[in-house]
């Protein structure tokens, strides 16, 4: 099985926010903390800054991969860009949010790209990944 | 491990009601099905409609268990009260919703019951519960 | 023809409340009168203020009756949790209301639970509760 | 006993239009209908696409009729004309509407002309009209 | 090809209200107009400021017409019951502002009746009509 | 000096509806009393229940009169097409209210109507009119 | 007849301030031609900038006056306060502005003093004054 | 004199739950202080989680007792059907709050049920119910 | 112990206003009464109509006084001058108001000066002055 | 006469999205029948994810072309850059739509970008573009 | 160069209040501070907590300064009277805060008198103010 | 001292723009202005019209920099990324604006990435550049 996992803005700088809401691990190490924990799945990490970017992206992953993660940083509030590429593509997309969004900035409550999703997971840290995981791997089960 | 799935109004009917929001298994076989897969861990399953009852057992779990996963139901949009009980108790609180709150009615929009817990996952219909499961077992690990 | 007639919270104190609001006779007073009224149909009164307590007995109604007729009284502002247990229900559903509601309070113009019914009557009395069954019996007829 | 019967726009177009939300029959049918069921009453049928002409007949309606049922179509939402017209009108109201307008769009969730009518009943179709004739039969026994 | 054109309230007056928002030529112009520029279609123009006449003159127009090009002009905002009307009109429909209502009040961003058409075209003046033609002639091609 | 005074739906009832609000005398009555305290002023009174019918007598007022009072009742509240048509009449024009709309209902709070005139009287039964009439006659000196 | 003038804060600067809104005279001016048109009566004019100085004013208007024309300023759209003072007081009151609010900021549209008067006058520059004097002759007269 | 204080959801927890909030004393330590402070009076204390039971207890109050105070705990933010249990009951009513609800969540701002008492207080901790005991007792020596 | 009670604008008005609302004794009653009530405490009063005086001194009172009282009047709900003028302040504060806030206009639910308290009392007419003379005491008790 | 045709995020997909909204045909095909359809005209298109890539191509566009064609797709209700840019071009722009944005989300009827165009068109799928191209023709025409 | 520099409610108490909003000088300080810094400048100093006293000193202003700069305080989100003073003075006009209202309660969001300014500074504490006489030196020398 | 001074969107137009609102020198003049009035300070200006750029140039100016002036454009209002990145970096950064925001479109009241600076300065055109300038160096100079 194979899992495309995309990172919005500021995630690469992982590890140097504040941790309280976000953890204090790095991309890097959620990436391999996922590749040890799943070995059987084949993991592919991207990370951009740039809305367009991640849109290229979404719309290349249909053709390689089983799964999409994806953590869109503040792109998940106002992207009605990212929102329509999702929807197009056809493979299970979990979206997923280190911190708790719910306990966050109004303008965090407003999630545009997650209705393009099969559903989310928010709140866990690095887990929130793990969780996603285990979500993919199970509708993958099913099939 | 133990953990309690506390379950609110309406989900003693799952397998009956609205099977493109809920899926079509019982909480019957969600609790089968979570004993199978993760046999290290104790689960207790309670259900009730009555939300001072759901409260009442909200207010004893950090005696008996490690970990509290909670599917409010119809309460998660309206409830102060059983907020107030979660933010009293300290053990790891994940809250479930079986089917995906974004895409539904905008009175499910407003989440309540979420902020008095760690996070929430939200649309896998009963992969949701394997997944918080996945959650307090590792929060579990780390601590 | 057998109809449930649920009444929610304080209806018991029917007679007893602000009678431009309600009507001046009794809960029992408008049962003993659809009797007379509707000697053919077999009617089942039941009151309950406790909001869980009306849920049970709307997912067991079912089983025993042809049609429902329900006064949620307060709980028809608030309850997504009796909205749920009514849309899980097939047979014919009608809400009332004693008061007219749109001259209320703001708080009584949002309503919950009657999206879950096949229509509502408001603002009549107690002949709210009779056009609800000259309702629920035209619709049994077309069958 | 004398009952006007006042339709708003495009209900001359009944049983063309929508039939999930209106159901299938003309307002002719709804007529002789009623004619046949309630036989003791005397019922005029009246029906405008122009505001100003309903406002007209309403403003009549006193003198002639002991009670009104009044089908405002679209006008129900945006006329405040016609609810000062209906407040001056001291005979027994009854607001009727085919389709259940809880679950429908948002500009119908206003209700103006409600608020100038005895009370109103909504989502039974044709049997709307029936429950207002029961209505307002009953309101007349009691005076 | 037919096309039946009706103009709204006001429109009457083109070419004497605010030359800015609307354009300098009248409503007889853009009539001769496009009986100029579009010789093998045959136009049939309607004004009137009275809402319920509209509404007649929607209703009939599928019998003897093969598009619908509507200016609705103050009723775009307000009116429940030309929507209503348009929603049973099978023939395409275009609605057409000659102003660009985007940059205009509030109150015209609402836009009840263009909900119950094809499309709209917004801000060209009188090339608004022009376009709808433009429109209703290629849909007319395809069919 | 030629006045125009036009009344929209429901004043004609003037006298016999809630005389808190409205005054207890007819339109005939302030109409005469009006000839009797301004005699150099030539008026006439129209009244319309139907909103385009107002506006046929907008568009038409500017060739035979010096200044226009308008009551449009409910339509002062909704009507877009009755503000367009009282924007292009460049006569001056005073919006009057017999009753006091900022303590009636919040519907009434919103004017369409009154933003195309020069000002506004509102609250002071009959006497409304007649402090329109003082400053159309003001203006009027001034020219 | 005695008429007390309460003039609102910047009103001394009347003539200074922008002159498409509120006119080229001066409140003195105002003041003297009121005079002058109306021998009869007489007129005390007062002028503050401090909130709490026109509530003293009002408290004693009571006394000595048979009406109170107010212009409030800026302190008609927030000052709770003055409108607490005026609803106090008996004599008939009217509240003026010189300019018209339905056309200026969102701010000018909510009135929290004139609910606390009988009526008010709006758009008018000076005349707005004289149409007041009108409105409380006519009340004298008729006691 | 006999005063009935009845406690909503989560109260039971008193003493536990966030102490800045709160305070730091329970509930028993509460009716043991006001006993000991006010010998002269009668308390009774309730607590329930369950919104229907505290309806119960309210509907009973007036039979025994002369004053209630009653915290409503997180329902009195959402339960318009203690609300309505409360405005039937005719003696003198108190709503306490242990915490300053104006410097809480947003949700804590609308308050539903003290509407239907004589009046609250809000923010003192274990203070709040001494001085609605005082308020008790004065409104009783007046009577 | 010395106690400084400030009274906003129209406070001096006390017994003339609106007796359903606010009592019928005047201020100085109130003020007797207390200083008979509480022997054993120092009141001074103050009153004034002038926001900025109010501001004055309520920025002096740390220096003399060991609790304050405040109605605020209509500023309560428009003065972020005095919200932050108490906020600076160190003693205890208690807000009061004489008449039921909740049940009254709109714009009275919005407290701003409340926030900068420690907690309010509202509801209960002149009792609400001695309950916060009941509160500041046992504050005082306790330190 | 040279035009420019610009297309935003997720337009590249065209033929593969939701065919019910958008049509069935690609951007390339839209771009071949538009040359077919009007010969004399020289086409450029262009397609990019990336909201400053598009901004960049605005801002070079006066230098070259006639006039401007632009489908937003996303940023259309979000991008107050494109806006920006758009409002500084001087040549005609015409804004497109495929699908109806009235009927769809409610976060679609916000138009940020088309505030800075001449006009819109919207709801004709691939007849959206030729519309433009008619009235892009015709502003040149009378030029 | 002669500024004019007014200061609102509260700001005498600077370097008492808060001091991770406000700095921790006193206004004495900056005065100094400025003087200092800009030996060439004259600046005047004035601070009051009453609304109209900072009209009258605002009205008075242009007669003796060359600019001003204004911390309304509080009054900033309030006074519409304040702003209606500021628009009518034509110097060149600076608004500024210490503290960062962006990051304050939703009340300090809204900018009042901050419209009738040329612009504003808001966050650097002291600095806020000597950025004002930066931008109003600068502005003085391209005269 | 290094400062970084970032530009937005269509920020490179700036001379050709609306010169009311932005003024009429271009980026490289304010530029060279900056650099000839503070000789003793390092400036790098950048510019680029894509979000994401913007973003990989803040994340990478706490190396280099000892302060930031950001004109974010119109991303100032939209971009929760911008403002994430922001809020990472620890040297001090003001927001500037050339145009008075608070008279502007109601779209640019919301300021997003203005909360994860110290500070803004708004309408000065170019002043608001020399203004932060002025800010940053005597931050420095206390540090």
């Amino acid at each position: 099985m194979k899992i495309l996992v995309i990172n919005g803005p500021n995630l690469n700088l992982l590890g140097k926010r504040d941790k309280d809401q976000y953890g204090n691990i790095s991309l890097e190490e959620i990436s391999d903390n996922l590749k040890k924990e799943f070995p059987d799945i084949s993991f592919d990490f991207y990370q951009s800054n740039i809305e367009g970017e991640l849109i290229n992206v979404i719309q290349l992953a249909e053709r390689d991969y089983d799964g999409l993660i994806i953590n869109p940083g503040g792109y998940a509030h106002t992207s009605v860009a990212i929102a329509d590429a999702l929807s197009v593509l056809k493979i299970p997309k979990v979206e997923v949010h280190l911190s708790h969004l719910v306990n966050r900035e109004y303008y965090r409550q407003k999630l545009i790209t997650a209705a393009s999703c099969d559903g989310y997971v928010s709140g866990f840290k690095e887990l929130s990944y793990g969780a996603a995981v285990y979500i993919l791997m199970n509708i993958s089960k099913k099939r």
